[in-house]
């Protein structure tokens, strides 16, 4: 892969050096399997220590795995679970949630920006109250969304009390959790648990690991069996200490946040950069480490003629995500491409006009 | 975790240099996501270069969902898979291949030694033959067996000709199958495809892998969509090189071989070691990496006090494991204390004898 | 149940006297269980004298599980099904497609009449061709649809054709099929088979019988074990001679065709008396059992205050459904206070505009 | 089917009349769908009547259904349910419990006569206690047993003691529920709740129904949603009054008991005769309404010839049912014809050995 098709996908980044060394340390000699080990207890309870509380904590290989199993074991299958029509788990995972649900049905609120609200929550959630109809269960947000907005504090916890009031669970898809983290300054707590999240799953991979997500359970009764559930959905790994160590590199060093800091700087970066150029608009705010470019398709074309590689399967636009790898200098170097063709294009349209 | 203690399991064995050297040079720049990236055309290539086949290949984080998997593709929920009563599917994946086929049940084969034959297989696949009981479809066999014996090409041979005969799919469960593959001496595809084969599982994990299992499906038709059923199962990795490349690691290199040869030699060394010790007796043949004794309690206790660790779920005997990296000094330090203690007891009956 | 309140549902009715004295026939002495019996080979012919082809026929005890039933043995859990929006399977299920199949999506077309074109077709089968999405297998037309409108011969043609070009099954929920059929006036074969329909789901509840449906597979590859696939969902009757004697009552009889013109006639009778009242309006062409009217809430509160009751769960407007037993009377007497209370309301809305 | 071959299954009865005189008066006029019509209620009411309870009450179409639901909703799919070798929910019904429940497995102990007992729950629930095993969460007991055997008062008492004990739910599978109560000749409420059942499936189909089940739950917070299990899984009855009547016409007539002691004593009439037959045994106590036989196969096969059907699946005896039509003087044919090849079988016995 060429520097200039990196920032199609922060999946495409390998492993950051704090998680590929905490693995180095962990593989000398051996260590007992199935989570019986020292790296899992010390990555459980660097969770713990992060979000300051003794939530129950749980890996899983990916998020797809992570964010299923976390909300089938919210909701019985005759359950829903209402989500954005953005939401990752509606769009992206092949139908992973009502496989491992058995049934659950997902109820999509139309929303533009991917951020649900309460009012979209409601609706969905009392809009039939028959049993001809899945029982709403569970809400499930993307923090950030998979377009890059990051929820306030103020917004999850009035999400939160609408699902209190209305009886449903909240969870929160945080495979990008860090970003959003880097994004509000707050403590991990302030936009979790305190914020009336019951369960988050936060995302090792898109955080420089090689695999594997954290389910975290803020209340323990809701984590009763989990594990059985891991196990049976093919999620426990024996030799476990490789899923736990690189968590512990990440959180202790702070890795965790730095890496996902220089990701949200170098969209910022590119999102600074855009905002002069003519026919080129951002889609979306950029709070996180996602841009999405509208674009004339001159311009779209010239940046791939120039090498450059990205998804438009969103509204269109062209989507960039940088990892904690990102490279500033391919950064500059993109966005000097877009520059030259956006210019160009706007010299084509005067020319055209002109004409 | 003390050296005393590593015999346990092969769980409990880190990463072994090869693997790691490869997900070390996969770690380099990026790479495309969901497998689309050279590392993992070339750990295929590899598979099919070892196997002399056009196998299609997929890679899964572990055993359960491999096999799991693997099993749901053969069959439908109301259809019925046979094993052994030995059969890890059975006994020790929580209901996995149930949970992933929506309800296929195990029909199980009441073996001693965990080996299947075809009288077994036409007695359960034969036995009923109305709605009211789910239809036999596949037979899965242990390849070596949970208890350290190796089918041989004759064997599965004959398995599979009498799968043929009742239209039954033939699947092999190889968690450690390149201890089989050592101890046979014969090629992969002999012990495979060759003997009539449909679907195998080659474990890495076992194998000197982090984490990782490889699904080989010889009859293409068998793996249509199948790449759908491991996303939606939670088990396609993002980064997948990471993933694959260690099985460039261990494949272009011999070492998937040296490492179970290795595995077979320790075991090997101990079972000489204890054959002339009284009352300590092998439980079954040692033809892969494990040996399980049996032996009077003041023998096993013996052992304990001396920090030795072994499970006893089979039969009450110990199981001794040995991994990738078992270190001969230390299996001759277990011989020297079996002999101690076995000599103890051995002069302690003696004496109570004469007493 | 007050007469005034049975136009609310074709599920409100009782047993037609076709079916209730097959059953009593059938309830003389024993007969063999789980449809190894005469009048179950009798209903199985009776349905393939009336479709013209050797189909493959099943019964089941309820819309709910002969269409989740089909659908599941036409996908995998990883495939999707493409439906419209009005689709009961969608809208009314709570989400048994889902359980039965373990997981398939259902892909909604957005369509306002609840009828899919080819073109809606196309779009959601082709939109997305990645991994990360359900693959689609299967389209799903009701017919006549939940709002009563059926679709041609010519058009099933077209989407069995895109089907066929797409690598789609083609399945019929034909809850009241038979009211397709009487208004068509075609031959049964000619909307179905003949029209590359691969399975029906033909409703015997709505056509008269006390419970139970059946499946006609008229590929019989396609039926390979759905008579496991029953047992095991809880759908074969012990005593089956009383799901499939009813059959016999209403296919030997005509009843089945002629009941569903009585429901068709009630319909027509109330569309046609409604063309003329300012305010009251179709929402859908009235070509089955059901009449869907907008009104003022002055006239449907009108109705209710007379005793009429009917849901207004699609679009706001009152939905009258004419079972085999409607009382011809009581439709002229709904006309007869629809009349009056539409009158009332033009004359309420004449004052206020005059003064 | 002819008179001789009526005894082989109790399935192979029709319609008691007091449940079609109830289906009958159902079937005046219109009615509420799914449940919500008076014979619901009533029926409902004259089970919490009969109970002497607030028990919640469910129709489900089939027992398949009514077990493996009841069991769905006691446990998550790496649950775990102990039952006996002999249990129907084991032998007979294609994989059902697993598929609702999404992979539940069930342990089974290896009784001889069907009846569990509390050690044999004890070990199975206690055999295991790590995440490879399914967890034991349920207790199902079949009253009578498929043999026909009844456990008493106390043994019910016994079997919920180390439940509760061990933190299990006691399921029971009442296919032939009334039986039970007629040969203890105690009060439902004595053999259920009182004795620590949780939750009970009572028979209809084998009690003189056409179809149908009840599901009781004696705790109602289990009950929880159990309405939308059934509708998802297929198990809601539009035209429900055709369910639940029958249930009016035979609980408020007592032929619910009447019929099951009169297929009682013609057990016990077939049970008595052949007491003194030289090589015919009974191969289980008598407790209900089932006899299985030992007899030399000359035997079997001259009852054959005379036009008797019956199964051998269990041990090679011959089983015989006696439902609620059974015609006493066929029994006595039977028994006659029985007298007549045993007479004729220890004939030729004697001159076989006199020779």
């Amino acid at each position: 892969m060429t520097d200039a098709q990196q920032f199609a996908s922060d999946n495409y980044a390998g492993i950051c050096p704090e998680a590929w060394q905490a693995m180095d340390r962990a593989n000398r000699g051996s260590a007992s399997a199935y989570g019986d080990d020292d790296w899992t207890q010390r990555a459980s309870d660097a969770f713990r220590d992060l979000f300051e509380t003794e939530c129950e904590v749980f890996f899983a290989f990916n998020g797809t795995a992570a964010n299923s199993l976390a909300l089938a074991s919210l909701c019985q299958s005759y359950h829903s679970v209402i989500c954005s029509a953005q939401a990752h788990v509606e769009t992206d995972e092949c139908g992973a949630p009502e496989f491992f649900s058995n049934g659950s049905k997902l109820l999509v609120a139309p929303t533009e920006s991917g951020k649900l609200d309460p009012q979209a929550i409601r609706k969905l959630a009392t809009g039939r109250a028959d049993i001809h109809f899945p029982k709403p269960r569970v809400v499930t947000i993307t923090q950030p969304t998979e377009t890059g907005q990051v929820y306030t504090v103020a917004e999850v916890q009035a999400l939160s009390a609408v699902c209190r009031e209305l009886g449903l669970r909240l969870h929160m898809d945080g495979a990008r959790f860090a970003h959003a983290c880097a994004t509000l300054g707050c403590r991990p707590a302030d936009i979790t648990w305190r914020a009336g999240v019951d369960v988050l799953c936060f995302g090792g991979t898109k955080n420089g690991m090689a695999v594997g997500e954290a389910v975290l359970f803020f209340d323990p009764a809701l984590a009763q069996d989990f594990d059985y559930r891991c196990k049976q959905a093919g999620q426990l790994a024996s030799k476990m200490r490789f899923l736990s160590a690189p968590w512990v590199g990440l959180l202790e060093s702070g890795a965790w946040l730095s890496n996902a800091e220089h990701g949200n700087a170098c969209a910022d970066r590119l999102a600074a950069a855009v905002a002069d150029l003519p026919g080129v608009d951002l889609m979306f705010p950029v709070e996180a480490n996602a841009v999405f470019l509208t674009a004339p398709d001159t311009v779209l074309d010239g940046l791939r003629a120039r090498g450059w590689r990205f998804y438009t399967f969103i509204g269109g636009g062209a989507r960039f995500m940088f990892a904690w790898d990102a490279d500033p200098a391919r950064v500059d170097a993109l966005i000097a491409d877009l520059r030259a063709v956006a210019g160009d294009a706007g010299a084509d349209a005067f020319a055209c006009a002109a004409a």
